[in-house]
């Protein structure tokens, strides 16, 4: 098929972080041009950031409920490929599940829902699509966390014993003394847009989701203490949660946005009977490798000795570094593979490597436990 | 006072590695000999490991009764000051009682006894004696500790928020595979010399110790789980504690003896309302210190601009490690300043830098209400 | 103007790696789009590239003198509105001579021409033509660079006294071994196509560059022992070079390609009387600065306190790693608002952030003085 | 012989940096005690710091020349079994040269002479004396440095080609602006006391030491840019040095004392056709292992997987840092078997692992050449 994909946003108008950084992810590999998009709720908004990104003002549209509907109804070639949806988490769900209706692919930010019930009927609606549905959990993009999981997955660690995911930031902090205006600190912050979680729903989840892909091990409860620092907050800030996972494997996870200084310091621990792996979100092109009585190996990416999970990711030689936007691009290439193949009617569910409906599932299951056990003073609860 | 303190020491003998560790601690400043020791409660092995020390044969017993007596009827001056207590856990009270109430100063190892029952007769002996009594838990006596705490002190952390302390280790996870047979497997393992918890109370008290010494924030209570991985075992192997501390600060304490590949990776993480400070101890000339919105900083040891406690405790100039070694040796260097005024009647107990009979019933009720609360399946457990 | 800018390439086809780097970082903010090339001197290479990247085929040229006279020919808007040059040194010079004198912009990778003498004349054409030239020294590119370079400017290092700049690559220690066959071996090695150096005019012109980008510094005259340790090659893979700046300032300066196991280790350190800086292009987003007697300051892309020159170089928030790409990327950005300034008849050369054509007369100047100087024993040599 | 070794100083008094870190490396193990000195040429203050140090006052002496004669005078067992000497660079010849001569052995500060002439006469000396003669190039203590060497004679490496030695400090940058008054100013600036080099002479010889003890390569001639940044001063006080060792390996080394914010940075790299080695005095406790083609290793102090070497000189468990005391005890640890060996009339000339007289040639040899050459505008300069 010898054209770029065509893709659709909605969401991620004027000074919107994540709707940017959606964009830069699918422009890099000149495979996708954006054509179309509701960019804001309001549709003034929407139409000034149509501009900015030199769209035909007839795709750009004012709701997207509008924007399903009149895409849907174009012809294959015409039409958008695929929608990014990166509006706000109670969008999530309404959204996918319109554009799916209309017969296009779709890529979602997480969390995927607001509830788990939402999650599970997305499920269905995706399952009974036949569509691509991809999750951007993008930290899963990185090809040193790739390398690491095929590590896993090959029994290089032996049998796994242990997992240390956390995640720390410390932007809210400021929130503590001043007057809450900033637009991140109001609508994550409140119940109705952000749902029962703010720390575990945002960040919580990757961390959780992280140790899930590398390790590729169930989470079966949790003891959660969920925190709330910022006066006048309904929503956690921060929390720690003990972990039990499938076959004794036992963890603990921490999230945080009061964490003075830290900046976006997603780190994961895997810890096997022969060896452990540890990276850090900070340093993404490492990965290091801990054999017992060997000297500790510090696997990097673009060597020839990366496996061929790590190798497909990875765009630029050793050395030069690849960072967020890359790990997100890997998403976005992984989408374009499948779309791809559902054009030519070869799209193949369950077999490219993208976080999936499934994955959303899971992320909805953990943030009601954490919430729930800590309700009950971090009673052990059970994911499912 | 022209002369060297006379230390003596109980347990410690060939092949002990925290006895080895205690004499060369006590050597180094030239303030210290070692004359008289019990080194093993088998006479054989003490007689031969005090020619290893080129000790006089009439001031090497053949157990720690005789010692405490022989030592403590000879006159000042010619007595040991002090005496080092080095032999396993179960033997720390019994020991300690004897030189105390034998009018002999004590530097005991941690886990002060082995149970908080007998830590607190332990404290009323101590201070119905007089005398002096330090607790090794010697992360403690690294500088940019001190740095760390004399910051938390001087309010440049604003208010507490969070405590983050971890300590992997993995050398014990070769004990999953092979016949356990090595000595730190055997005594550590077994309740009867260990006490109530192995990795508790070997690792994870050093943990909520040094989180203690640098917030100078009191526990409240924990929940916890700990494990046991090492099959045959009673004793746990890993544990991940959640921590409520006076004053609504809330943490998360994790150790750890199955981690493979960590060597011994104590770290600690004090989170406040304007910086952060972060320890490792396997980088311990660092202390890094996180601001909000500003350059992060590198404390490093040796320089003018740290504060008199980690200048005190410092010997060689910027950029020439100093490592565990001297960091135990601070223990000894204030222990000396201690007996020193003893020796002078100018004892001014609670005024000198080690850790102190209390530190030793904190580490025993945090040790006690973890395993409480684990095998109330991670109920929070108060720690008095 | 509302469209993307349209940018014509030459070189780059099919398996090149610096093409498609230029490429990415072309694409990633959406200002600019491929339309036509010549990516390669074999005109069925130069067709199937075009293709992998969807062109229209009547864009994709047969030679690089076809392609600057029809895309001259066409109106503004339609035709491209600047070139990438990415094909072997030796043709540096005269695709970008021959695209200036048809109106065309140019972006042009490093170094800029073959000789001095090429690169003086070059930069007679492009003052005269009054169009944009750019350079991709891009790892000037990175916010960090740019933050270093401001502190400077700005005299917070005070007096600058040393320059430390290295650039250690391993990856050409394999063909001490092998028959030496790859393209990368092939033609940087050849004195036809790479000129009078290889490694000096590769990588260590890098390092001479950032050096002065940062600085700010003219480097005067320089002594070099430049090496050929892989066997039949008749250029440098390696070499050490002293440097005298004026003012005083000293420095020193080595570029490898055989120093095993090192990837891209660019990195220069400036001393000040106040303070130094130091910068690692394998850790990007983080510049260390050290004031004397002064906690170490790790100053991190995406904070608040950057200056002005690195915010505008900046995409993502903090602790989001930005890497070689996004680096790379800036380059482009600056270029854009130059083209975009000068298709508004507003061009105001020298006022834009991106690596002039002096600057490859300076790298010029630098390379042939390092040949000369080794091949006179690592006599000193003025580079003007 | 079941006794500690006597050991005696020249230098070192109240206020000495290098003197108090011999005595604390001499009394880390227990194997020595220091029970006679001559503290300084003030007989005044030497009495006083005889009297730190808890000696019998009539083994503290007024002068060099007494305390050599009266020593040398006493039957073995009682008198001094060797001397440290410590004293500034130019008494290091004469108070060697007279201890050797009234039968005491030595350990000598480096370097090891004023001249290059002194040094040879010094080598005779000892060689016709059959006495134990040490240089506390104390860098070649740490473990992780003797298993770098292991790893280059064990031919791991391959065939080496290139060195890298650096070895920046800051300190002496505040002297750009002050009086100049401290001691450590005064002495190393003052070509009496210093010789023909400070910053060389100080330390750019331990980096060209520590080059040749990992690498096992004699050094050949160097071309050497030596500056003067301070001041009035007339010896240099920064530098870079071309290097070329037998065999066609090249490198390049700089030392610094006006490096802004460094600290005691010494790092020496070594390529080889395989791998390649790194190791920073500031993480001793870490060797990085770069193999071509294989993930980095980094090989940590006291694991099992470390050579016979490193193992020996190693006192305590991996994880538990031991920095620069430990590695200069390393050193004394060396000489105390050479002495005992010697005591027991089974001394083994040139089979200890500690820095010998040659190594004081061939320091005084780089100076020497390095002085020259920058005196010559960095002319290659031989060394022999």
């Amino acid at each position: 098929m010898n054209r770029k994909l065509r893709m659709g946003m909605v969401g991620g108008g004027r000074g919107a972080f994540i709707g940017a950084v959606h964009r830069m992810a699918a422009n890099l590999d000149g495979q996708i041009e954006l054509i179309a998009g509701n960019f804001s709720s309001d549709p003034e908004k929407s139409k000034l950031s149509g501009g900015d990104f030199y769209l035909d003002p007839s795709r750009v549209y004012s709701s997207y409920e509008e924007m399903a509907k009149r895409e849907g109804a174009k012809p294959p070639g015409e039409r958008i490929d695929f929608v990014s949806i990166v509006a706000s988490n109670n969008l999530h769900f309404p959204v996918a599940k319109t554009f799916l209706e209309n017969g296009i692919h779709v890529v979602c930010e997480k969390p995927m829902t607001l509830s788990l019930e939402e999650a599970k009927e997305l499920k269905a609606i995706v399952e009974k699509s036949g569509l691509v549905f991809a999750l951007t959990h993008n930290y899963t993009g990185y090809p040193m966390v790739k390398e690491a999981r095929a590590m896993v997955k090959a029994g290089k660690l032996g049998r796994l014993l242990k997992v240390v995911a956390e995640y720390p930031q410390g932007y809210a902090v400021t929130n503590l003394k001043e007057q809450e205006n900033t637009k991140i600190g109001s609508w994550r912050a409140d119940p109705k847009k952000a749902g029962v979680s703010n720390c575990m729903a945002d960040i919580g989840i990757h961390a959780e989701n992280l140790a899930r892909y590398i390790s590729g091990l169930h989470l079966e409860e949790v003891a959660a203490d969920l925190n709330t620092f910022i006066p006048g907050r309904v929503l956690d800030d921060d929390g720690s949660v003990l972990l039990r996972y499938e076959g004794g494997v036992r963890g603990v996870l921490y999230a945080s946005q009061i964490s003075t200084g830290d900046e976006n310091a997603l780190h994961v621990r895997i810890y096997g009977t022969e060896a452990s792996v540890e990276w850090h979100q900070e340093h993404p092109n490492e990965l290091i490798v801990k054999f017992a009585d060997q000297p500790r190996q510090v696997w990097r990416r673009g060597n020839s000795y990366n496996g061929p999970e790590a190798q497909k990711n990875t765009r630029i030689p050793f050395g030069h570094p690849e960072g967020f936007i890359e790990g997100f691009a890997n998403i976005y290439a992984a989408v374009t593979e499948a779309v791809r193949d559902s054009l030519k009617g070869e799209f193949k569910p369950g077999t490219y490597d993208f976080p999936s409906v499934d994955d959303g599932v899971e992320g909805l299951a953990f943030i009601e436990a954490t919430v729930k056990s800590s309700a009950a003073n971090a009673a052990w609860t059970k994911l499912h």
